[in-house]
């Protein structure tokens, strides 16, 4: 037994819990520099209640609601930029995956300026802003991760960064924040959220908590499935999904993702498919994948979801994000390439080889177009 | 769902972890002051460890080796006044629950120079000190904890201090140093390491985080118990009790203890009863009194215990600690007057009367003497 736990996130969860923790703010200074989209902050009435809640406290702030979906590299320097000029005490990110992964750059660029780039070196000379966190999607687990994830134009993918000090300082977890959420953002989420704790609980390096809290994360997300699919999504799944997220989100803190993210960030960086629908896509066949190398866990996913094979939480995958995008043997190859420079490949339960990605994706995506 | 999650330590667990994480000494300062008991820490080997690699770290120290079993104010005050002069950088606290507890008041004292009555007021106008916390026994938990708990000879009990600023930064552990513990002491403390999972989890301030860790905990302590019953303590048993130990400091760090260590205090205070056996001689009434108003879960307690009765458990905690102590209908009286003055009472599943408590230890320790 040899491993290490860390969440340097406090999370506060439930109905109103900004209103009822908001002396919380006071404790990180006097200026609050708000990271966050054009949308769901203010859809949600996160963004309406945060505001609230500091000028209760009287704290200053300045709200920065230019993040990108799949943010820049770009992007977040003219936020750190601003957040240094304003003189912000501590960063307020609020949204889904985008805005929270944004806050934590703008988190280290406000007190750093340096190259956006040099994020990677993971490294910084000083501490960054300490971010608050409210989720307004419960897929990412971004509230309670190090780690964000930008767009690399350079590298033509997505990258992450993140150290022990990028964790959130407060993470606040109101489900009703994810009411204002699509169905199919809902479901693309949620399916982000299940392939955090199913990577995190096959990969190399899951630990003995990472299991335990992967394995409640795998048994709500099956319990949620019958609610999905009949988008019958009340007060009560809502609060379940954002929980089982949160759960993903400490699981990957741990374990890091492995082989689905890997591939899917060249979907959603070529194709624009949402985060979770790509790697929900490749369950099926990752699934299948693996089965040599961690078939005992993966009967245990199924046990756990009440399913008796892979093929029947494919299906189920298959209803609820309904794919027919089709790749050229090109594209491919190209993915395959491109992910193989990914970490996170590393962490697989099975040693991949690149060709093994080329067949993943042939299987999903140009075997008679399913 | 309504809850808090915070862990504020960074925990890392296996064998020769600290020769493998000694940097993150050097994190800390320049100047540690070591806080141990007179034998663990050195029959343990985790002494020679941590010098050798504050040696190597170019790290001065200091040893204060005088704390007491269940140390009083006046004990963590010397500590404190020594630290202070030492000019100390951060703490190592070794040993058992009492070296462990006793340096999370030596960190506050050190950078707070107050009556140490005044721990109580758990509010600080200096951060305490960074304490570096490594356990010799499986049981306190406290290597992940935020408490203190402290004998308060004015009071004639132990008492509890402890904020989200009193959790160690980094607990180290090496199932190693515990292999040194008699037989005696390791039933003793994977009995206190028990009761902290079971009040947790049966207590009224549970959350869903924590009741996953302890489900998982009493699981592994059913696994334990012909091992501890047979003495085949062998390093895997050793690593899984540590680790059973580490998972209950989580759980009470969110739950916090309620009617065993409520009264078990007093049959430390006054009886010299080693702490974890205290508690283990009140499972079997605890168990009976509360399952009018937590009878589902104590349903699922025996059910990862692999058990059919309360009575089963009592039986086998009756064979690893047996108990010959009675007490006087007046001893009965005053610590369940004490109980009720303790905070961890209110957090009983039912709603605790003295009368209760009186009724309780009698049936303990005043029926035909069992």
């Amino acid at each position: 037994m040899n491993f290490k736990f860390m969440i340097g996130t406090k999370a506060l969860f439930g109905k109103g819990c900004i209103e009822s923790n908001k002396a919380i703010f006071k404790e990180f200074g006097k200026k609050a520099f708000i990271v966050t989209g054009k949308n769901s902050a203010k859809a949600s009435g996160a963004l309406g209640d945060v505001v609230e809640a500091l000028k209760e406290c009287g704290i200053e702030y300045s709200i920065y609601d230019r993040v990108l979906n799949n943010p820049t590299l770009e992007n977040v320097k003219e936020g750190g930029d601003l957040a240094r000029e304003f003189g912000a005490d501590f960063i307020v990110g609020i949204g889904g995956g985008s805005p929270l992964d944004a806050s934590k750059a703008v988190a280290v660029l406000a007190s750093n300026n340096i190259d956006p780039v040099d994020l990677y070196k993971n490294v910084f000379e000083n501490k960054p802003l300490p971010i608050i966190a409210i989720p307004t999607t419960a897929g990412t687990g971004s509230e309670i991760t190090p780690y964000s994830i930008l767009t690399r134009n350079d590298l033509k993918t997505k990258k992450s960064f993140g150290n022990e000090d990028t964790f959130p300082a407060v993470a606040f977890l109101d489900a009703r924040y994810t009411e204002s959420m699509s169905y199919q953002t809902t479901v693309d989420t949620a399916m982000d959220a299940f392939t955090h704790s199913l990577e995190g609980y096959l990969g190399r390096r899951s630990t003995p908590v990472s299991d335990i809290l992967a394995i409640e994360a795998i048994r709500i997300f099956g319990e949620c499935i019958e609610n999905l699919l009949n988008n019958r999504l009340d007060f009560e799944v809502r609060e379940r999904l954002l929980y089982m997220s949160m759960l993903g989100g400490m699981v990957i803190s741990h374990t890091g993702t492995t082989l689905i993210h890997g591939l899917g960030y060249s979907l959603t960086y070529f194709k624009d498919i949402p985060h979770g629908r790509a790697n929900g896509y490749l369950v099926r066949e990752y699934l299948k994948y693996n089965y040599e190398a961690a078939g005992e866990k993966i009967d245990n996913v199924l046990k756990l979801l009440k399913m008796s094979s892979i093929d029947e939480l494919g299906d189920i995958i298959d209803k609820l994000l309904p794919c027919d995008l089709t790749l050229s043997k090109e594209e491919m190859e190209m993915y395959a390439g491109l992910a193989m420079q990914q970490r996170s490949i590393t962490s697989n339960a099975r040693t991949v080889a690149e060709e093994d990605l080329r067949e993943i994706l042939r299987k999903v995506f140009n075997d008679g177009g399913k």
